[in-house]
């Protein structure tokens, strides 16, 4: 098994969630981060000002997946996630040694 | 070493927590996520009505420990975590290259 | 291509944070946590009272990057999060086995 970790536009969350479940991929962990990618920070307009952020608000997706899934779940990410600006995201793939179900253990 | 992730009910945390300290397991990171199995959503009565809840809030619990110690420690959390109903959790299992203490670098 | 995780105390973030920017080192992704170590929880003077607190507040940062880095990064992290107390953090590293650029995908 494999983990990828998406990590993406809060934005974007809802479409690329949509876009997994039309394909049949249900499955996934969602949680709240914060980060910066090789721009440092960003600067953003608040009331009238510039000021610079040096962590953006993202989220991250996790999914544990059967290897031959990997492809296309990533390929949907990425079309989902997606606008051309920086800061779209980033997906990272692991390795899973081992799935437990708690309920069917 | 080996990192446990297990994702499992809030509600069931404390009960967890309380017999990983009893079997000596002390070490352990927590964080909040939200989440969806097999089922997709979950269909939660709220103020009467039905609503479809897309992501349910669950707790991450990430331990990292030595080889020998991963089976017991799956069966504590599976046991502690266990309703018998959907939702009861996952358990994730991954390699670590090197564990660093920052107190004794 | 390796993941370092590094959970440390919430002050030190912005030290720690600074001194990987100095170096070079933008890329990171950071989440609030909570956890225990070996010493379980921790006393905390709170209204002249002395209460234990089981999970402490922590933040998780998780940076990919190239293997020949992982060195430095760990050192500059341990040493501005470097307190001498319990509770300094813990550096874990891990495999990657594929990074992908959402915006150059
Ligand atoms: N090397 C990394 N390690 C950990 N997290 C990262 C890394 N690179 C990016 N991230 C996370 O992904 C988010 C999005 O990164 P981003 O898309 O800006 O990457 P980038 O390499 O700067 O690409 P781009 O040039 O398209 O902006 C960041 O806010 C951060 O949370
Ligand atoms: N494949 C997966 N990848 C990432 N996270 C997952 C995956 N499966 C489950 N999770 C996480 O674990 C939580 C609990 O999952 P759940 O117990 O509902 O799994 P399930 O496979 O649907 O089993 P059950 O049929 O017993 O409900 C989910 O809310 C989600 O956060
Ligand atoms: N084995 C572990 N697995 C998962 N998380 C851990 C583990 N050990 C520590 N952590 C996380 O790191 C944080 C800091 O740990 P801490 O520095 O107290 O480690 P320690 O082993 O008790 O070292 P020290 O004796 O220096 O306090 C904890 O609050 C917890 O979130
Ligand atoms: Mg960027
Ligand atoms: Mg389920
Ligand atoms: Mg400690």
């Amino acid at each position: 098994m494999k983990k990828i970790e998406a990590i993406i536009r809060p934005e974007k969350l809802e479409k690329v969630s949509d876009a997994l479940i039309e394909k049949g991929y249900h499955a996934m962990t969602v949680s709240d981060v914060r980060g910066r990618g090789a721009q440092r920070g960003v600067a953003l307009q608040f009331r009238g000002k510039e000021i610079m952020v040096n962590l953006i608000p993202k989220v991250k997706i996790e999914i544990v997946i059967s290897e031959e899934a990997t492809e296309e779940i990533i390929e949907i990410i990425s079309q989902n996630a997606y606008t051309g600006k920086n800061g779209d995201g980033k997906i990272f793939l692991y390795e899973v040694e081992k799935t437990i179900n708690v309920r069917s253990e």
